[in-house]
């Protein structure tokens, strides 16, 4: 790891929880959190992965709510537009995972330029990552939006890219979704996958260079990287 | 409907049924077989849409066995080479749902050019619809193998126009799938949606022109339509 001049970060899954959302969702429709959660996210995803195919894109939240809508239909629960709002709002304060803040900071100790490569909006990314006050550990908050089309598009990987400046091949991506790893190594980027469910890697011809449970095993990953560095 | 010409079929989950494997499946995982058949038809979607966004095309025979070797390994079980063979080989011989035989060539006798438009590769459409004995019903079999793009990439849904020779606004689209009525819709197909399961349509900004219960019943739609034309 010891070529590495910069880590670009997903947000949604990896820095962040998507399902701190649950509690929320729990409120207005008690017992149902984590299924209406798990179902949410899984159209959210789909309508960012099948809009860049039809060449339709809307914005992450507009995409995020057509998905909450649909899991209420499918589900038979009566949304109505304040509850819709109070929910996608909630996406819009998530928790970061334990181990985020204090990680961050120690990657930049040692150098490391950190982004943010997110499906988010501006306005999305900027809500969450300043919710959790972590904004002044970035570099960079890149979302998808300027090139319209969402991970895994080259054309999403490629912001990082140009915002650093540097090769890709000296950009670490991090990603706790497999699909979002498996692009980024197509892409170019050497990859890190954070399992921390301990589920299996898709079936898509890569690997993720790394696999760590979580954001605190990358660093000890790159500091045996950087003491073998030292020794040779 | 009197201004239809032509008709396009998708072909998993629309004429034939995918969940028709469960047995296959049951045999090799007793009580396992709706379990894994769910889960390997979304990943198998999933890895067709995410490797058109990658632009890493492969046929859709491979993304079928990668997303059967996910399913297998993020359920836990053993997956030998024999029994995957065994279970990729079943989706070459999907039975079609019941009233589809009786309701193609009611269909070709009111004078309307049909085909099929799968993502399947032209050998596993050539032994899906040869296995049920329907070749014949079809002018045409169109595969997205020549474009290497799945669909809703509007580059699929083009073979269908092309092939007809006929405009795009003058062939009905018929899908189980919604979120392909969806793109053919944006592609500018009238579309009709066949419901069986009693879901609800997807979130994406389009409805379907009509929605049926079952094929049998887009007859008699069109019958009405072809009645009411007789009238004017």
């Amino acid at each position: 790891m010891d070529h590495i001049k910069a880590i670009a970060f997903d947000l949604y899954g990896t820095l962040f929880d998507v399902h701190s959302v649950v509690a929320r969702c729990d409120e207005h429709f008690p017992g149902r959190g984590r299924e209406i959660s798990n179902l949410w996210r899984q159209k959210q995803l789909e309508y960012t992965w099948l809009r860049s195919l039809m060449n339709r894109y809307v914005t992450f939240e507009h995409a995020t709510e057509d998905a909450l809508r649909y899991t209420c239909k499918h589900l038979g629960l009566d949304l109505d537009d304040d509850v819709c709002k109070a929910l996608c709002d909630a996406y819009l304060r998530l928790l970061p995972f334990p181990e985020v803040p204090e990680t961050l900071p120690e990657l930049r100790r040692r150098g490391l330029k950190l982004a943010v490569l997110s499906n988010g909006s501006p306005h999305s990314i900027g809500a969450v990552v300043g919710h959790a006050g972590l904004v002044g550990e970035f570099d960079h908050l890149l979302s998808v939006d300027p090139v319209r089309v969402y991970k895994p598009d080259d054309r999403a990987y490629r912001l990082a890219e140009q915002a650093f400046g540097v090769t890709r091949s000296s950009i670490l991506f991090v990603s706790s979704n497999a699909w979002d790893a498996t692009g980024a190594r197509y892409f170019g980027f050497p990859t890190c996958w954070i399992n921390r469910a301990g589920n299996v890697f898709e079936e898509m011809g890569q690997a993720p260079d790394w696999e760590v449970r979580g954001l605190d095993e990358l660093l000890r990953l790159y500091d045996v990287s950087g003491a073998a560095r030292g020794q040779r």
